[in-house]
Parts: C-alpha cells; sequence; structure tokens
C-alpha cells in the first residue's frame, strides 16, 4: 500500500504546441511573465515573507498596493480583495449580503456554480429565463419580472446576478438596463465577469455593478484557483467586514484566500492583462470572422448577432449526421481535430460545441478552419 | 492611470540559497517533481482538458485514483476531498455539520482561522483553556469541561476541533482521549492537521478524528493555496453531498475547488512526502537536540517537554535585553540573522520566537545555532 506511488511525479500534459480552442482555457494561459513568477514563488506560503497579519497589506512583493490601487482603477471600483475564484467571490457576496431563505435573481444563463452559491448560502434563486435558440436572450426587463413574481409569491428579495457574458453562448446583456431595475428594486447588482474581466474592458462604475467578480484563470493570464471580487464601498464595508473573534482579519475570506504563487502570477501578467484589454475591439472581429467562416462550412453560431465575445457555441448538423457512421461515432471529431493538433472541443461533441478565438492569431485560426473545412469535406456523409 | 505597471513584472522573492526557518514555510518547500509539474500545468484550468464534470472525477492525469485511493489509504480516512487549504476545509466541516446558534469546542491553542470558520458559520465557540506557560498544554479532560459548560448554558453543542499540534508551540495533545469524550458526548471530531499531514505519520482511524484536514502548501510540499478534507463514510455524506439544485456537483465545495497547478503539484510531491513521514522520529530527534542547544544559548522552549514536533516556540530575555538598546532595536535579530543568510524569525521579534528545523540538515541547523551564538557573544549586552 502506498508503495508504487512514481506515476503521480512527472505527469505530462501532453498538449504542448498545439491550438487550444477551450474558452475556459484561452485567458488563463500564462505571460511568460507569469510563468517566471509561478517559479519563484512556487513554494507554500512564499508571498508571506514579509506578512503583517493580512494578504492585502503584503508591501514585499507589492500586493498592497496591487490589489489597493492598480485592481480597483483597473476595474472602477472602490474596494477589490482576492478570492479563489469568481465563484468564491459570487458565494462570499451572497452569503455576506443575503439572508437565509431570501431570494437572489440570477440570469438564465448563470453559471452552474452562481445556483451552487445560493443554495449553499441558504437561497432561493429566481431565473430570469432565458429566450429560446439560436438566440439564448436575456432580456433586461426580465429581471424586473422576476423580481415581481418572487416578491408577489412573498420572497424577500436580497439581491441579483448578471453573468456577463455568460459562459455558453458569450452573449452579453446590457448591463446598465439590468442595473437600474436592481436600484430601483432596492437590490444590489453582482455582475458575474468570470468571461469579461482581464479579456474586454470591464469598468464596475459603468455597468452599474455594486459588486463584481472575475477569474484570474479564465481570464487574466493566471495560475488558479485565482479570483478577484471588487464592491461598492458601502457594499465592501459588508462584505470585508472583519471578524468580531479575531478583530484583525475580514471574515468573509477566512483571514486570507491567495496564499501563494497564484497572486504573483496575476500581477506579473497584469501589464499585458491590462493592454490586451484595450485591443477587445480587435478580439470581437476576428470572433465575427471565424464564426463567419464557420457558418460557410455550415456551423451555426448561437447567441449574439452580431456576435460580441471571443466565447461561441455552434451547433452543427452536418458533423452530427457524419458521427452517425462515422469510425469513433461521437468521438470523430475530437480525434480528428487531435490528429490535427487543436484541441479544446469536449470529447464526444459533435451536434452542439463551444470555441473560443481569444488570443489566437488569423493564422491559427485559419488552421482551425481549414481543419474542420477538410472534416466535412473528407467524409462520405457530408 | 495604469501607465507603469512594470514593476509588477519580474517580482524576485530575494531569498534564494538562504536557510529558512519559518514554521509556515518548512512543509511547502516543493521537491523537484513539484516544480517541474507546476511548471507543466500553470496556465489556468491546464487539469481539466479532460474534465467529466468534477475535479475528482479527473483519469487524466490521474487526479482521481490520487483523491479516491492514495489519500484515503495515507490519511487512513474513508473519503478525500481537496480544497483551498486546512481553513477553508473547517469551514466546510463546520457549515455543513452543524446549524447556524449551534456551538462548536475547540482546543485554546487553535489557529485563529478555527474561530473565523466558527463565525461564519454562524456558530459559537467554546474553547479548551491551555495552561499557563512554559507548557501552555490542553488537557484533554477540558474537552469534557467545555462541553459541559455549553450544554450548562443550554447551548446545542454539535463538534469539536482538535489542533494537532497547534501552530503556535508545536503541542500535541492526545487525540485519542479527545476523540472518546467527544463519542460519549455524541459529537464528531474535526482534527485541523495543517502541521502534521505531509510531516509526521497521521492515520484519522487511529486519531479517531471524525474529519481531518491538512494543508498541502504547509505540509505536503505543494504550491498552495490547496489542501484535503478527508471524513469517515457516515460525515462525508453529509460534508460532501450533492446540490439539489446542480445535483451532478457536490455543494460545499463549490463543484470544483483545486482548478489549476496546486493540485499536480500536490501528487508530484506525493511520493516523497509520504517518504519522509516514515522519517519523522529523526525530525522529532533532531528537533529535540536543536532546542537542548538553543536552551544552552539561553533561550526558553515553550511547550511540550520533551518537545514532539519540528515547530518550536522560544522565549529569549537575553535578546529582548539585548534589543532594548541594540542599533535598529527590536529588529536587530532580524537583521543579524538575515546578515547570516538566515530567515524566517517575523521582523520585529526578540523575547519570542517561532521557528522550525523541519527538513533542515544538522549542519543547516548548526549554522543557525552559531548565528544565535555569535549574536549574543557578539553584544555587550549579553
Amino acid at each position: 500500500m502506498l508503495d508504487n506511488l512514481d506515476h503521480f511525479k512527472c505527469l505530462k500534459r501532453g498538449t504542448a504546441g498545439a491550438i487550444n480552442i477551450d474558452p475556459l482555457q484561452r485567458g488563463g494561459i500564462l505571460t511568460p511573465e507569469a510563468r517566471e513568477a509561478i517559479l519563484e514563488w512556487a513554494d507554500g506560503y512564499s508571498v508571506c515573507d514579509y506578512c503583517t497579519g493580512s494578504l492585502e497589506e503584503i508591501q514585499t512583493p507589492p500586493i498592497k498596493e496591487f490589489v489597493r490601487e492598480a485592481l480597483p482603477q483597473f476595474l472602477e471600483v472602490d474596494e477589490v480583495r482576492i478570492s479563489h475564484g469568481a465563484r468564491e467571490g459570487i458565494f462570499a457576496a451572497m452569503h455576506a449580503l443575503c439572508q437565509g431563505g431570501e431570494t437572489v435573481i440570477a440570469d438564465g444563463n448563470a453559471h452552474y456554480t452562481t445556483l451552487l452559491a445560493a443554495e449553499l448560502a441558504g437561497l432561493k434563486v429566481e431565473l430570469v429565463p432565458a429566450s429560446e435558440g439560436p438566440g439564448y436572450r436575456v432580456d433586461p426587463g426580465g429581471y424586473q419580472e422576476a423580481i415581481s413574481r418572487a416578491r408577489g409569491r412573498g420572497e424577500r428579495v436580497a439581491m441579483a446576478v448578471l453573468t456577463y457574458p455568460d459562459g455558453n453562448y458569450g452573449n452579453l446583456v446590457d448591463p446598465k438596463a439590468v442595473s437600474e431595475i436592481c436600484t430601483d428594486a432596492g437590490l444590489p447588482l453582482a455582475v458575474n465577469g468570470a468571461y469579461s474581466v482581464g479579456r474586454m474592458p470591464v469598468s464596475a462604475k459603468s455597468l452599474g455593478a455594486d459588486v463584481i467578480v472575475g477569474s484570474g484563470h479564465k481570464s487574466m493570464a493566471s495560475s488558479g484557483p485565482i479570483g478577484i471580487i471588487g464592491a461598492t464601498e458601502e457594499l465592501a464595508t459588508r462584505i470585508f467586514r472583519r471578524s468580531k473573534l479575531v478583530p484583525k482579519k475580514e471574515l468573509e475570506m477566512l483571514g486570507c484566500t491567495l496564499r501563494g504563487a497564484g497572486i504573483l502570477t496575476m500581477m506579473a501578467s497584469f501589464p499585458a492583462v491590462v493592454e490586451r484589454t484595450r485591443r477587445w475591439d480587435e478580439e470581437v472581429e476576428k470572433a465575427r470572422w471565424f464564426a463567419g467562416e464557420m457558418e460557410r462550412l455550415g456551423m451555426d453560431l448561437q447567441g449574439d448577432q452580431p456576435h460580441g465575445h471571443d466565447l461561441m457555441f455552434f451547433k452543427s448538423e452536418i458533423l452530427y449526421e457524419i458521427s452517425k457512421t462515422a469510425k469513433k461515432g461521437r468521438y470523430f471529431l475530437y480525434r480528428e481535430l487531435k490528429k490535427r493538433n487543436i484541441f479544446g472541443i469536449k470529447p464526444g461533441l459533435t451536434r452542439q460545441f463551444k470555441l473560443s478565438s481569444y488570443q489566437l492569431s488569423r493564422e491559427e485560426l485559419e488552421t482551425v478552419l481549414s481543419a474542420f473545412e477538410e472534416i466535412v469535406s473528407n467524409h462520405p456523409k457530408a
């Protein structure tokens, strides 16, 4: 027992040199600076050499400046803390701002972790349904209806969440419109920016977000798990309140969160991340061009038209038809792409799948398009 | 604004080649295998290439085998999950096993995060006081008294926590004795093994622990934040229960926790970690020898005598006296050690300080002892 463990030692990922089109992973690829940082700060508690009691107060390395100055400026929000990820930030906000038994409103395209966070905090969830495909749109007005429905049942509504964009279709709902409805209803709005913060320009102020969460490993070129949570001054007082039992420590984050290398990768990537958000228009243009080419091959882009994000969801009856008779069945697409050194579409999917063009060059995307073209045209069923 | 960010890019830790005696950091230094793993798996969501819906079910890399087989064997416990750290594991257990308003019993030497976790879960805490110095001992019988006190006030007692060893003195309370009291009282016992799991042999079964948490970055040569939580089958059903809203996902951990490189560093270090726990006797013997030498220099070891752990707390009136007239005052010790390339005693401390001899060679410890000897003898006040 426990005698043959050597196979845990030198595990390789095996995707070196591949074109990765996984939306989950495109925004989390480390910059060269972050790769240096992760080795330098790899050891446990490395960031705590000069700790004075709180992660966000550490000056060597300059975590304090990063969290207290750089991130609030970047997000145009009063206060920021480092979390274990976007989901943990959403939970912290719900747990701090709502009472058990109350209701939160969320968009029908919300990430599953929004539901989990609410359930873990003892809250009910009222969803704003998305429209039928191919749009899968969430209408901001639906927030008003959802609030009315819940209140009509006598529930106390405590908070609203908007996923911006959602992680299925890359749809962007007008946050300002949602925010106005929430303000009128007296509800704080938390924006889940796991797929926007670090990819596109995001200003909590302009969005009308009272709380904003982002994901380092998803969109800020950081080694995860790591995320950020920002809040207005008023809500920050509640979310980042101090413990009564240990008054020096902030309660909701159990003192300190990112006691390791992840925060240094986020810092090391930050200059590049700021810069890339300024070139977001190019990413959107590239995504639209890519989607157009995919449609020419017979794939149907779902969600917003024109599309406003690098995350794209396609339906494809052609690939589905091929899969019915292909060797390896529904795994044929994964295998055909793998043969061409393209990764990131989940094994087994053909009829519908997600991908991302984020930070890929036109040449790399041409390679992906050629692969799809070949796969479709090589196969008798097509 | 946000124009001058280059100083975040290439931050160095600046402790390369130093002898590090920080108890927080000694057990979290990566193995060479873990350093390879962290670079290989550094990118965000790298472990999710072949995700089938749950971190602990991933077979490539073999996280499933590690979490479902290797770790339960290592800890002699029924079920294990990966957490963000020991404190997050303690919170998960409290949140899952207790109802708001109930009381948890904890040892008076508990880490501050035990109090935070209880407060965050809406629980009261009844402490088992430690004795006066120099022993700072927690008597197992104190658990019975604490339970009686809380019950006497009409409180519902839901759980007990034992910190094994505590992080201040490195004291080891007889867990079996505490466990028997808890069993008789109908309470689950959670053992906080942040300073034991990965350093010394730990069997939840032998300890009588119903729940056990460990810290990867503190004691398992892992890049944090990362920890483990193990539980008996009965309690695992409650702590790792699935969500009602998203039935495929485990609720308490919000689906998946360690979606990044940390888990691969824990796996890569695991063979070495298993091996080093088998040589724990040597570590204890070394710690006792080191403490004896420090006492010869006039420092007073606090806590268990003879000492049973590498974490040692010393009081030193000599260094305190020196600090009163020394250049740099109470920072003189930090600076004198730094000059000799020894790190890990908090800047500003002289009268009392913690250090660890864990995984340091006799030669390195001789260097540390010589440094203290020089510092004491070079100074007129001594």
